[in-house]
């Protein structure tokens, strides 16, 4: 497949406590690399793209063990730099029936977070790129990452790369970061081809003009004044869970385009779920992939809808499955041993 | 908040199989502190109240590991002390699907069982306490258990301590002990002001005369008939649980009145369990909780429900959840990824 | 009981993926010991039947591994030998959701595979046997396989031993074994008194003639044509499974007879299933209990099940549970914690 | 080789800390079978002898856990009956340099030691058996536990059985039980043909007549007043353990013969110690393979020392190693990875 | 024993690689909690002393398991409070042979680096304390961290608690601090009255002075030096280690006094190490306890270097060992198994 | 630094035993990736070198785990491809103290040795590289292995690339191959511009010319020898293992030259050791390094010397150490905890 998709954002370290065991209630900790422009990264190897990671780690071995980990999965590493600051950490508690999961970041101070524009030579790494791929997480690590994000979505824009971004609000970032989301999200939304928002993310980024929309039903109108807003914006993709407790969700997608014209994938129900943490990533990368592979939208759109029910079935932040096991689910190939 | 609480009762060393596997089926056992009145202790504790344990130990690894597990959550050991005899045991068995979990009790001849009523110097033990926490366990353990629970929840009713009793009722622990049930726990019931019991239970203590409570309709006749014969009881509580299959029950919760007033929290659907031991424990604190933080009773009935619901999501018997984990689930704060 | 159960087959050495990883995602793996009909005789032998396993292993610590594993379950490894090649593996991914499970055979050159009919004394092997047991992946391992299997099956016949025929199909290994199934197993089925086939595996051995039989509607019609074809035949059975996703299925099963009358039992529905490998030879060794006991055909069936059943919740290919366990769960005994 | 060994005593489950850790420091233990008798039964087994094991334990998964890995070992279980009481356990935190390791009995009350004499049909159990193996754990659990071993003694005799008694003397365990060791001790010594004990044990035996024999040099003498004492003895064997730390041991081993002569092996330098429990065992069961495979004493002592030499290398109670390992180690096959 | 101990320090997370592997080799990390005057508190527990720990930990689940830490073995946790900033860590990574140990820091920004000395009520804390322990790690952690140290020391003078200082000198995390650690060290030297630190150390602190301390043989005229410079220094102790290797070290210490007279320890040979941090708080804390059980100064440093010997038995930072051990050690009982 | 170094060989999954268990003395194994070309691979590209990997693997997860390994540490994975057959396994028993390591190899009909050399286009794969290293493993897998051997050898040559070849003699593989191992090893020899051997090698190579180097003292008279027969050979190395117990080595190495010199490195004493696979690949990734490097010959020997005694202190195949780990002990940085 043609098309290099250079990802741009942090590499983090996940320390989850084992089991559906509170954090540290036992002395053990199980170690995963994630980071979410670096879960679409890995996602876009392994369905067979040529995909590159532009970031910073410290010079140490937590750094290295996360390159380690992307090169792993097939991806360019080249790009990813070392400077001064710390492995930014997250710490992971996995919830069960009614308790819900939490995530404690333990990210501030981060090579990443404090590296500024400097590192990053962007003509040169985005040569003979299809596509960059960037988040909100990026924006919400402060003023720097901001300045940063910006930066490299304009310089693809120059470059003629087309721009995917992912909204990934995080409150709990923001706060921490003492800049104002709103202005800083509206100039990345501005530069990308390919965003990924709900109402919510809209309602963020557009501020009062988008006030009233309160819930799910309110997306294609929010996806409407999104489309009227961004004049680069050719497609808008959101997923929509519904959560019967904490290990069965209900998950749909929706692909909202320019045109007005809307597309829902058929639902799919997730009991039992192994490890939520990555599916909008890996719903990303999934419609990227349709995109850079020439798939019908609505094809696209059920490819990513898989692809991101299959990573509630895979420990981690990486959505370790391949083409085929996608193309099976979406066949209805049926859920017997595979021998 | 205040009034400290005094719990009474064996501490246990539980040794499980990991995962769902059979006992000794692979080479590893993974060990646990509990004991009915200890995990009251620890939800006590970690709920923000004073909770003291006494109890009696060998003194030996295994007695100190258990009191340090108790400290670890809070919970104040200076009147465990130590003695002759081993320490109490029970290995664990974790089933699934139609293949019920199995505890098989190692605790015959216990440190604690065997020393009888001398090691408690109640009045002491009890100055300044709002409550006394006991359960039908202790006296199950044989004569010397038996007497040593009378002598306790004696000694509190005489020093203004309300008593708490949770019925507990275990057919195998009564058989081996060689002892009558019915006229100890009678004693027992008679002496508190809060207890735990269904119909069963009450079946249990009142002999012929309640013997017509066959099901689960009847635990209102039953708790008036309590309440008649046992007029220092002002409340008694109970849980009901519907069993679909090992990993998915329905779990509702009453409480009754003197006056016979009857209240019942909405159930709650427990799917995909991790681990019911000590979803009792985890409901009695919660109500004692209620009662010294001066709720209602309907509110504290629903948040001893929704503490003994997430008993259900926690490895080992302890329920290691705090008050805001509670309350985030009463709230309805939903089952997403806290960040 | 009486009657011994002779069980010839591979012994196979799984290695799995812990949890509901990708197979070597990190980097341990969990070895358990199966084969289709080693499983069976670790069933017979926990239920209570002398059971004896005829089969060929590497002279090396993992042929003496396997043989161990069975010795342990109290299965009579005698007259299992060693000889040169190498110990069959297979490696196991347990998916999640709507994530198959795969299995990937490694199983070429083994030492059972490649030692032919050479080892077997047959007439020493089965003497004083009840029934000797063996499925149709041993032919399915090539033309030595298939020739193994078919001289052991006339020898029990000439010995007045009855024969017990699995049909286990497994289309990728006839595949790799450049033999033809339909002949082979068309022999082993006219030799055998039992089997356990479903319509597939009746298409396959009868070819044209039963090619239309397409789903599971048809298995009474597909019964009906083998009794007609296969003299020898008394029984046949198989289950039947509606899978909701990887993890939930509903399993029933059926028992026709000579005569046409045919025994369905009530379908069990199986959800958070911990380990479905093994689930067809615990039918298999559970309707074997059940002709060995005496017990009514409509009692065996609904034993055979709720073995199959209890299989689900075991790890391991091997079905670990006591006749106490499968009567427990017939009669209804519910999912409480047993103490 | 000819002769069946017959090993009276308890089975134990051992539960130790994992690595170097204190007991429950972690909240994992690993499982072991082990008992001193048992030990000796597995290392037979293992180098190709018939040994069966005559015991008793409760009839729950911990005795049928222990069963089945003497099973697996190869050792013949049908005369392990079950009983009333509890499983035999002790506790094992393995040390490290300067801090000794330690063993916590929990063996009170168990189904082997409250059963005495009744369960045991001694004349069918010792039909065509060469050697019966006991040791002084056995009557240090108390009257039952002497009793037992005596009448079993007494039996081998009778049957003309020879006798092989290991002094194993554990002084908290008879602090425990209440008797006193001299007079049983005497009694078994009496029976014995071969004995393994050293200055200590047969100074513990023979009271003051031996209490001069303070040190490691004097157990010639010893041996000397135990032959004099004890027509039936015909030799008599000890090791002896230089420890420079708790990891760097130096063993050596002595075989006395009634007539005086006294053969020393080459001692043994052992450094990076494993596992060191069960290394007397081991080097019962090597003499007793060397005598019963006709092998000169000399050869016998030296591949006696070397098995338990091995023993050190293997974690947990029993000496996995067979005829080839200790073969290689005494022809003094070297160090190199055996490919 | 009288005399409660006050210890002043970060409470910090490891974060180690499992036995011996490179850090994130495989996907685990083991946790332990530490801090060297966190080492020092449980220590003193265990031995049975009042110790308090004075802190600051964030308010989250790392900062509450490492009070529960502390707690489970007995330290008061009362007065480590919680105030913003996130958990110091460390990331450990056990070295074998010729591959040393790496720490990597990671705990700029801690909550307890920012605090400064706002959260200490000095007075209170300090009431009815016979010591405050303190080392140079708080200095090390930049100036709010020099600031609190040093008003906690001149805290103690002021209310007549003795000061304990080790000196503990960490170049790395000095670097990071931007404070030049002479002047710092000096003044919390000169409120001790008792001080660990070697040669380099005093060097470190007496600059030009001292500069010609080159070599452990200088030791004693460094302490000369320094007790001249320091009025109220009345002891001043060291271990020196001569390692081998990574595993094998030969552990000696000294220990000074005011009048000039110098003891010296019998070096410890220890080989097979196990883990060696924390052996100088260990040391530190034997030192405490000799002093506050009114020992004579040549037992008080066997002790002492007794202690520090068996904490490189124990996995972890913290000397899990009690008053027996380290008696019996002394004692020299030898290294058999304790039964 | 310049020059990339092409790799060829087959890549292996190794199954192994933890800890010093027994191989499946419990129910786990640890996968590690190796094979001896791949570990030299793996230890330049640590060291900073160009190194690709040419090979073979089976188009499944396995295959896909071991190219994913070496990506992790920067190992070129492009030109390894797929082909029919099997993942080559190998199962290994870490030996202790007297108990040898074991390796049970189990790589008949793997992909890599039945591809022959079909799969390799060596004037694209050698392009721009300035060493070829392979080794004596490959021609021992069998015809097609020594084939394709040879092939690339000459391939080199042909391009001007340097040969460096490893006799890695394992007379085990070679009995299975039915192939005379002496012209084949001759044939690579003599393309060879660095070798590794040791007298043995060499006497296998040279047959009864050399049949009288005895032991390691005959070494030099070996090489020289080698060089007299081999025009090519411009540096012949080996190591010399003294091997006190399994756990405790001393490791030395020669290097020699074509003009008869002769450099012997300062031997090292390795005791404890943790995992001695690998080190001679890691010794010649060292040498190859130190040419690469241009370092004089005498630092380049105690560089691979140091490198390998560096692997044994390393858990799995690969030599997971960086140059400044390697330089740190060349420069006697002493065993400290490195902060």
């Amino acid at each position: 497949m043609s098309g290099r998709v250079v990802c741009f954002g942090e590499l983090l370290l996940r320390l989850g406590a084992p089991g559906r065991q509170r954090l540290l209630q036992s002395p053990l900790l199980e170690a995963h690399v994630g980071g979410a422009e670096a879960n679409v990264a890995v996602s876009l190897a392994r369905l067979g793209h040529e995909a590159a990671m532009v970031s910073v780690v410290p010079d140490n071995p937590l750094g290295e063990a996360a390159c380690g980990e992307l090169r792993r999965h097939g991806v360019d590493t080249r790009a990813v730099s070392t400077a001064p600051g710390r492995m930014g950490l997250y710490f992971l508690e996995t919830g069960a029936i009614q308790r819900p999961s939490r995530v404690l970041y333990d990210r501030a101070g981060s090579a990443f977070a404090i590296a500024g524009t400097r590192p990053y030579d962007w003509p040169a790494l985005l040569a003979g790129a299809a596509w960059l791929h960037l988040s909100g997480v990026t924006p919400a690590l402060g003023e720097r990452g901001a300045e940063a994000a910006i930066v490299a979505a304009r310089a693809a824009r120059d470059a003629g790369v087309r721009v995917c971004f992912d909204g990934n609000f995080r409150s709990s970032l923001w706060r921490e970061s003492n800049c104002e989301p709103a202005p800083i999200l509206y100039t990345l939304m501005s530069l990308a081809d390919l965003a990924f928002a709900d109402h919510r993310d809209i309602a963020v980024v557009l501020g009062t003009k988008a006030a009233g929309f309160a819930d799910a039903e309110d997306t294609a109108a929010a996806a409407r004044l999104a489309f009227e807003t961004f004049p680069n914006l050719q497609r808008l993709a959101c997923t929509h869970r519904e959560q019967r407790d904490v290990d069965h969700h209900r998950l749909s997608a929706s692909l909202f385009h320019r045109d007005g014209s809307v597309l829902r994938a058929t639902p799919r129900d997730l009991s039992g779920i192994v490890d939520r943490i990555g599916a909008g990533d890996a719903f990303a990368a999934g419609l990227l992939h349709a995109l850079l592979s020439g798939m019908s939208d609505e094809h696209g759109l059920a490819f990513a809808l898989a692809a991101a029910s299959l990573k509630h079935s895979v420990p981690g932040d990486f959505n370790l499955v391949d083409l085929q096991d996608v193309n099976d689910l979406i066949a209805g190939g049926g859920f017997h041993v595979r021998r």
